[in-house]
């Protein structure tokens, strides 16, 4: 049985503010869950059914452990079907790391939409990339959509929130950027290093941020969309830049 | 103004029940009704703003004009800040395609979330595939979230829905399926023709499909993500099956 407080206080974190007031956020459903206890994250509260508590999952790993209805966590989520298992996570402190000087990194220019976050950051860590830098207008990765839409990505890929314009300034590795006009990908020879900016769903790459791209590229067209879903585009651009 | 059984019809062509008895579907935004208007279907009814009606779209294509204020457009459509026309579209009468022996044809085996349909269509759109054969389950193309997810892209690719089975029997080329396990597709030479089947989200491609499949082919994997997005896979394989 969950206390009405705690409900409220589990319900805040799917907004915004109060994830950053309280710096938690929210995962959800067994494997999420049982993966975030695994991982160095900091498990705030972990609400579980008597099932998922049997598990044999590290939940000593949680400050506070409530054990739950099916109901309870229906109710407590934003996930249909979340029948396991909810833990509350503590946010890592913010580091501002450099754009590498090997592999690539990923920039993110005004991602708006929850699921295409998501996904993107999945498909990064399908390609071993570790670091994403977004615009601060760019969604918020600890919204209850992104995280589940990484599918437990989020443990291995870290997101920093940074001014583009100036995190790009000086770049020593090539800085790619998709265009509609740019370079075909499938006539180009990628390095081992480089930076794949990524605009807006709609509006693109700005300007401010396309001014620091060494190299505009483009996904050849073979028919009559205008464009691809930008999470979509990500992945196929991060496939090309991986083949050697 | 618009009567309120009018706006009954409207809103019950969000319920796939009222879809398949009404054979009807809704175009939602300035850009796809615009499109739908220039297309070959039959446009039954169009609700649009004043502004809309005065830009010069073929509005004589709808049966049906109604001039609505934004207001009612927002509280008819389930798309957010829709502010210009809504249509409501007939849906085309079954034809039963045969796979075809030249070009790459999609099939897909239960895919679930209409946002990955959607945007399924719109990738294989890009790269000039003009027909999808989709199994009984998957998801229905003209619920209002599959439409949106197009943008625009239904009015160019054709979705017939088939028992897949029975649809692979006898193909004569090749029949390409995703899996974890399967060939390297940076290393494979695809040929000019196949189909490429593309499996649930969660449970991949069914054991009865798969019987189907003559070459399994997997996206390598670089990094720890367990899986991709369906509708990512998708397009990382169809830009792999374009290479030449």
């Amino acid at each position: 049985m969950i206390s009405k407080p705690k409900v409220r206080f589990i319900k805040s974190l799917q907004v915004k503010k109060y994830r950053l007031a309280e710096q938690c956020f929210l995962v959800q459903g067994a494997k999420a869950v049982s993966e975030v206890l695994a991982s160095d994250f900091t498990v705030e509260m972990l609400c579980a059914t008597p099932s998922f508590l049997r598990e044999g999952y590290r939940k000593d790993k949680a400050k506070e452990v409530i054990e739950t209805t099916e109901k309870e966590l229906t109710a407590l989520g934003s996930v249909e079907f979340n029948t396991a298992a909810l833990a509350v996570v503590r946010i890592k402190p913010p580091i501002r790391p450099s754009i590498a000087s090997t592999g690539f990194t990923l920039v993110l220019d005004d991602i708006r939409d929850p699921g295409n976050l998501g996904t993107i950051i999945r498909t990064a860590d399908w390609y071993g990339i570790r670091t994403i830098f977004a615009s601060e207008e760019t969604t918020d990765i600890y919204s209850p959509k992104v995280i589940n839409a990484t599918m437990g990505s989020f443990l291995r890929v870290s997101v920093h929130y940074a001014p583009l314009e100036e995190m790009l300034s000086g770049v020593k590795v090539p800085v790619y950027g998709a265009f509609l006009d740019g370079k075909d990908i499938h006539r180009m020879e990628f390095g081992k290093a480089g930076c794949l900016v990524i605009g807006n769903e709609s509006k693109g790459i700005s300007p401010a941020v396309a001014a620091r791209v060494t190299e505009r590229v483009t996904i050849p067209r073979y028919g009559k969309a205008e464009s691809l879903n930008a999470s979509v585009a990500t992945a196929i651009i991060l496939d090309n830049l991986h083949r050697h």
